[in-house]
């Protein structure tokens, strides 16, 4: 399990915006479900979702996309 | 099988918390099944779960989510 | 999480002229989704598709083909 | 495809005593396969189990989880 | 996502040989698609795919098996 | 796409033992896919299964289990 998480990429960076912003995500997982919730956090494992005042720890390798509104 | 395990992540300690507070989390896998039990220890490949006095050993690549409730 | 990208391999390149020429790609997903949009770049994690005026980072690790049409 | 297999984590120390025990056990794969028979060994790419008779390479990487009945 | 390649590797070389005599293939992808098509490179993280003048980018994580007919 | 192989390791010498025998197996994929076939080679991607004739390069990421007959 790797621990490498470089917060240059440009995927990092959007999300951690998305982060900043506060704005409100649509995830999909490779269950097929889909969450919609604002990220509390990311790390080389993880997403950290809050949805509905539930902490959710979003598997990264289980994340089929992020989908950010414009 | 890399083994590295960074216990200072953010998803590695959230789950520490979990643990020692012993509250009871959702784990969804990629199969579909959804899990409810305590989490007894995680390493770089698995997550213990307690469930219903069976050991389950949730493969971390397995695992879609794992739900902390407010 | 590695973050190596190496902008030389066939596989970045040929995504890299699709940004350039802005054409339009169909992404497959392991969830079954299919999604047509412009390639808006890509990185270690992710590609990121402008999909209908929505951002979406689609992850690589869920990506099953790329279509680009002749 | 690494093959560093640190025996000294908790999911494989584990599963060490499983097989020292010759307990029974329950594995289910991303398939949604369930199994029951005994580990024979483990290393980096497989759990090798033993089903009626046939010996099973279980991968890894498409194991959901391990159950260890009380 | 590592980009080390091993052309000495043998499922290298037979997808080179492939390659080479321009013969047709059936890739099955994790998705159930089968895709019949020419194989026009391929790197780490994917092999291009000629199909029906398209180009399709196969992610490798998501391809099951290459046929490759007698 | 690592390419490290460590022959030493008993899920590869199992599946070598295989070849020198050339006993049939049955190997399951992710996609639910059964194939019965003799193992021709192995490598850090893949498994090359004969069936009927045709060569079939089995991913190792996407293979379930391999059976071998008792």
């Amino acid at each position: 399990m790797a621990t490498e998480f470089d917060t240059g990429l440009p995927s990092v960076r959007q999300l951690q915006g998305v982060i900043r912003e506060q704005s409100t995500v649509e995830v999909k997982l490779l269950t097929g479900d889909v969450l919609n919730g604002m990220i509390v956090w990311q790390d080389a494992h993880a997403i950290c979702l809050s949805v509905d005042g539930a902490t959710m720890l979003m598997m990264r390798a289980a994340i089929a996309y992020v989908k950010i509104s414009a």
